[in-house]
């Protein structure tokens, strides 16, 4: 196994229980009845036990966003052109895509990875390269890439993490951008889930009826082909994956070994999120899951992960928008556990029962 | 009927359907999916509607929260002490409550207004007082207030909507305190929706059950003994409400009159907003369920009314608090409008089909 990634496997350590009981101690003395902030005091509790304390917020808050092409669009599974990708993460860059604008609206940096487009972006000044290959392979017709490929890529998403952690990292959001990468999630999912192929696949960018059941054989097809051991998380990368996919599940993994939250965006993110639990069930712990996706998949795959979504706003555009929703909330979640008045300080009855 | 409400009743005025027009055109024209921001593009698009055209935020953000007591209190529905209600003032006032931390965390300031607590606090800075009377009468023996008192509230809440107004105000989140408040709201509920009292009555600060079967025969003999008009909001509001629902229901009425947008919060606002929506049909346009409260009853309420909650996180404590993350996702949907680079502005190729 690949040093880097087996020494961030080896630095994933349980949550702090203690802090968690503390926090847990003062989320009760706080002026509201017990319990009255639901979900919000649940995530103050699990960012206690993550940061081993109390904080009063993040300072130092990004979404990292992890852009690849897919071979597999050459099956004709998508709506939009390849070149999209490459466009898109120039739009990333120049501030006008969706995460750029809510990124800015949380006060979040966006730092934004090609981890293997199929194009020459690489001296964009303030894109971090990463590149993998110039996209994966056709999955259809052969593995999407080497096993050697795809340890790059987790170990290419460790070393993003602690690059940016280096810089100052409170909480970390996580997105994508890739035509095609919905058809690669959805051969993860099947693979590590044991789901059938059409439960775990969805319209993608907005496919119809009969586009989608084109996209549904077509992911089978590569499953068949490929046979990706189950049990083997980086084998099924490697033989239905994508480098962003990959590039993502070692950013969560880098993050949870320095003991950063990791919000997950959609369901791109999800499989990645998929993959890294996989290698390291302690992962589990440090994720959040910001929203429940429109695409159909998602579901399936939070619960198989355990994970509750924050929020259902029926966004399906990936790139972290719904990671930079839903670090809001937990901050939201982080200041009402630091600033809230206790019972005593703020001179308040407490009831009478329970 | 009162001049002021009945002058802002005719002031409330559909929404802009040309301006959501072209809200929706630009949507469509921004550098992602069509539809793939889900419910933000819906938010953006009646924001545009309220405010006649496409706006880049919200400078001037307030929650409105309302405190006043309860006579039904005495009958021993409730946990904590009345004495609560100007402890949470205080609370507010000072800074250290759930909705003092949330506005804070948002950018909003929060307008705390004395409608109707059974306590001399009127000579607090930075307390508005529009106190009614100390507290309402003992429902379950006689009316909440008169007819006078109960438009008396409605008028007051629009007199500080109107005073906000004048200060600056892009959007408004309302929000309550009262102990007692639930079982006022329940009660209103009941009789306005046609419900039995105890698919509308909830736990409240946490009552077991046998306290909450109590309760609920509380509320059911103050309607049995006050026979409120189901077609007379006010009416319904003198014999079972409260002074701070009256106050939010101006508040909502008068916002719209203004065509500013109005987020409401969990049950005791739902409930407002019921008496307001009564009143002005075409409110219902200018309003945005902030969230689900976990009270029972408010899904029945929001059903009602056809509002859909923006956030469901087990939350109940009032204040305001659902509303303060309300608007921060409605000011990010507002911001994707604003921000977003169009396909044509990025060079981004756009979708083959549909």
């Amino acid at each position: 196994m690949n040093s880097s990634l087996s020494r961030i496997l080896k630095e994933i350590k349980p949550l702090d229980r203690e802090a968690m009981a503390a926090a847990r101690v003062r989320q009760d003395e706080l002026t509201k009845p017990k319990g009255s902030l639901g979900r919000l005091e649940e995530l103050s509790i699990k960012i206690a036990g993550i940061k081993g304390g109390i904080i009063r917020g993040f300072e130092h808050k990004a979404i990292v966003t992890m852009a690849a092409d897919h071979g597999v669009v050459s099956e004709g599974v998508t709506l939009h052109p390849q070149e999209v990708t490459r466009q898109m993460v120039l739009n990333f860059l120049n501030g006008g895509a969706g995460i750029s604008v809510l990124a800015r609206f949380i006060g979040a940096r966006v730092v934004v990875v090609d981890m293997g487009t199929a194009a020459d972006i690489s001296l964009q000044p303030d894109l971090v390269c990463k590149k993998v290959a110039y996209g994966t392979r056709n999955m259809a017709k052969q593995a999407a890439m080497t096993h050697s490929e795809a340890l790059k890529s987790i170990e290419a998403g460790i070393g993003v993490a602690e690059a940016e952690i280096a810089k100052g990292l409170d909480i970390v959001g996580t997105g994508d951008m890739g035509i095609g990468n919905t058809t690669a999630s959805s051969a993860i999912c099947a693979a590590i889930m044991g789901e059938p192929v059409k439960k775990v696949t969805g319209r993608g960018e907005g496919l119809d009826d009969e586009q989608l059941a084109y996209k549904v054989k077509v992911i089978q097809k590569a499953l068949d082909l490929n046979k990706p051991n189950a049990r083997d998380p980086v084998d099924v990368l490697s033989k239905v994956g994508g480098f962003e996919i990959g590039g993502l599940a070692g950013v969560m993994l880098g993050a949870a070994a320095h003991r950063v939250p990791v919000v997950i965006d959609g369901f791109i993110s999800g499989t990645a999120a998929l993959i890294a639990t996989e290698l390291s069930p302690l992962l589990k712990d440090y994720l959040i899951a910001a929203h429940l996706s429109a695409e159909s998949g998602h579901r399936v795959l939070l619960h198989y992960l355990g994970l509750e979504p924050l929020l259902v706003l029926e966004m399906r555009l990936g790139e972290g928008t719904g990671a930079a929703l839903g670090i809001a909330i937990v901050e939201a979640a982080v200041k009402t556990l630091a600033e809230m008045a206790t019972f005593a300080e703020a001179g308040v009855s407490r009831e009478k029962q329970g």
